[in-house]
């Protein structure tokens, strides 16, 4: 409560206190994006932390971007549900793909990246004290946004492989459905089911999505399913949508980003597809949160989809990071530590628990007292150059321990650029 | 709660409601914004509503975003406070207003537009039930806005003018500071002051900022100064910023937007200048949210900032506006319907309790059974081809009564279109 009276002395910023939302779900503990940003590490740190690409945009869209531009109305306010043309798109690109007329009016949003579209669904449907459950390791943003909407996240770990290999597939990240069913509670609204995966880079099989959509059934859930990196799915194997499933459409809402598909992270323009049941009261939400989306960027996102099956831009993209994919990998396999090769997604998980560093390296404070994989991360960013992402983050705190295992590395990078980080990381032998 | 079961037949979109923070501040009601778009209206109907600019942003500002896009960096992720180059610009720009030296780094946060920046500020100081005081009539997207994140709105009328000569100016429409102080609980935490003011045109003056300012003080308020229209201050008028003001800096936050800025509204890039106390759990709310701006769009922004003293760009768009504004003023003038002259913004409200017609006109439905000038808006817009918006769409519902006297009219379009729409207007006179 607000005191009554109010003097100079006062330390002012303790007097207006901020939400206790932001108290939950680790909203103002520095996060691991802070920790390892380019500025904190030294200047010719090679970066497959952080997920966004060391190339532009393909020139073919930021072309439409630039035409945009140079017209009136596209570089206005456009419609809070996207511009139509971009929804058009969307049905055009979709549609088949979920076996659907879909309706642009109703069952298409565009949103500010998927992260916000993601925000806006759980402002649109979390009660105060609604459980959302979440697979572990999760994309970290999952928790905050789900505590700022009042929901309470709830935990169900994908089992790491258990065998000593060194290569392992992501595929052997599994879910116990037992152990999903017993997380059902009478408060459950919502689960995530992200696939392609990260960090883990699984690639949900038929049979998986299969038990979840039945649990989903029984207990009336709504499923988001983000498939940002629905482009990246590697060696022919199939990404099935859980929304095509018997029954899911009613109940799902599907996530995809222009960033993650056009090499465009910055550009901040993501969709959501599903249901007028969901789309609708997601509108509403989304509406008042950002109003709308910027326009000159769905218009190029339109362009985007619109031409990339003619001009096989996501086959070719594949390829590309496919071999992008290759180059560390095989250079793992050379080391001879134990990793994860992703069947999805541009990430991959290595384990990092036999490499060896001095206690009493010169950490810094943030690092210190967070899991081992912060102090593995630092100390290979530092004397190797290479940075990476340490995976207890993407764990809730009981969990931590179980992602303190990993270091996830990003291959969003040019080839060369890989190469270099591959040269350097050879010398994790030193460490082993 | 959810059923345990469900079936085929039943209804699904019942099955998984949708939050009931939907349910309060007219978040799902038909907006102003839908029922007076362009498409449920006359094909060549101008349009004064919405207000956004039929001309695009400066060819200079624009080839920045240009080449933006064609660099790497600034397609991808910014910092969540906003790209360097352009926190560095708001600091040049804004530092010498304030009177102070920006911390870039916990001073100033880059938004997606000043509406999800305004939102994320409700998302991180509002508790449940905390109480925001606005001064009607207000930006509607306030209400929403902070009924989502918990808030409670509390109404203070800005008094419109009682003589009857046609010309009036915004400096007429009065806050009754009693009025205020009475409005004021224990569980009043913010007070938005909106100056230049949408849709009054209002500039507040130092003594009214004043005492508002007093009244913050006394009872620890944090004020939000949604100064968007900062650039939009005409006849030499001074606009006061109410973080100026002694003590006042530690306790407001100030909003501005590069669209309105720019003539790019669609651009969504907006920012927020207050002291860390105020920025930093923003920023925790806005990175969880949309995580960060569009990057291209942060550069040309940036560019905008950088050049407008050296181009005189403020100065001259604020004289074109100056010319907008008269070709509507002097046919209100001529037509003889009551106006309020605007000091700011570019908005005028004009008084149309006088003007007549037919009740039996086919209204549709989603005009009938709102304020009486829902119907003199349609009306106008279809009989004359000019739409603007029903100005009772920015009051609380119990005060509705009072904007059902007038029509915002924007004149943010070129003159050619404003002479067009003036043209037209003069046949009110038929219906006085
Ligand atoms: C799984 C997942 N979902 C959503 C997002 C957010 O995507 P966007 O950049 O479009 O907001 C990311 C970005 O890293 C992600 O990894
Ligand atoms: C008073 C006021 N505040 C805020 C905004 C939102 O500005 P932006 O388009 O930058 O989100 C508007 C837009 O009309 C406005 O009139």
């Amino acid at each position: 409560m607000a005191p009554k009276t109010n003097s100079g002395i006062v330390d002012r910023s303790n007097l207006i206190p901020f939400s206790s939302r932001l108290k939950e779900g680790k909203a103002l503990a520095q996060d691991v994006w802070s920790i390892f940003a380019a500025a904190n590490l030294p200047a010719d740190c090679i970066n497959l932390g952080q997920g966004y690409m060391n190339f532009a945009p393909p020139e073919w869209v930021t072309k439409a971007a630039e035409e945009a531009l140079h017209s009136v109305a596209p570089n206005h306010y456009s419609h809070p549900r996207g511009r139509i043309r971009l929804r058009e798109a969307i049905k055009s690109f979709y549609g088949p793909q979920l076996n659907r007329d879909l309706d642009v009016e109703s069952e298409i949003l565009v949103t500010s990246g998927a992260n916000e579209g993601q925000y806006s669904v759980f402002t649109a449907f979390l009660e105060q004290g609604d459980e959302v459950i979440m697979f572990e390791p999760f994309f970290d943003q999952y928790l905050p946004s789900v505590t700022f909407n009042g929901g309470k996240p709830v935990y169900v770990p994908l089992h790491p492989p258990t065998d000593s290999k060194i290569k392992s597939s992501s595929n052997e990240w599994t879910l116990d459905i037992a152990e999903l069913r017993r997380a059902i509670t009478p408060r459950t609204k919502m689960i995530i089911v992200n696939t392609p995966h990260n960090p883990v880079g699984k690639v949900f099989t038929k049979q998986e999505l299969e038990a979840i959509a039945s649990l989903a059934e029984e207990f009336n859930l709504l499923v988001m399913a983000d498939e940002v990196y629905d482009c990246l799915v590697f060696d022919g194997k199939e990404h099935v949508r859980i929304a095509n499933l018997p029954g899911m459409w009613d109940r799902t809402v599907t996530v995809g980003s222009a960033g993650k598909a056009f090499a465009a992270t910055g550009w901040r323009i993501g969709w959501l597809i599903g249901p007028a049941s969901i789309i609708q009261p997601t509108l509403a939400a989304s509406t008042r949160i950002v109003f709308c989306s910027n326009s000159p960027l769905q218009e190029a996102a339109a362009t985007g989809l619109e031409q990339a099956k003619e001009r096989k831009f996501f086959e070719n993209q594949l390829s590309e990071y496919a071999e992008r994919r290759k180059v560390l990998c095989d250079a793992f396999d050379e080391i001879g530590l134990k990793y994860t090769l992703p069947e999805g997604s541009y990430f991959v998980l290595l384990d990092i628990s036999e490499v060896k560093f001095p206690e009493d390296y010169p950490f810094p404070k943030s690092v210190l007292g967070r899991g081992r994989d912060f102090r593995a991360c630092w100390f290979i960013a530092v004397e190797l150059g290479v940075s990476s992402i340490p995976v207890s983050e993407f764990y809730c705190d009981e969990h931590a321990n179980i992602g303190e295992a990993y270091a996830r590395f990003a291959f969003c990078k040019d080839v060369d650029t890989l190469k270099k980080a591959v040269e350097r990381l050879r010398r994790l032998k030193e460490y082993m």
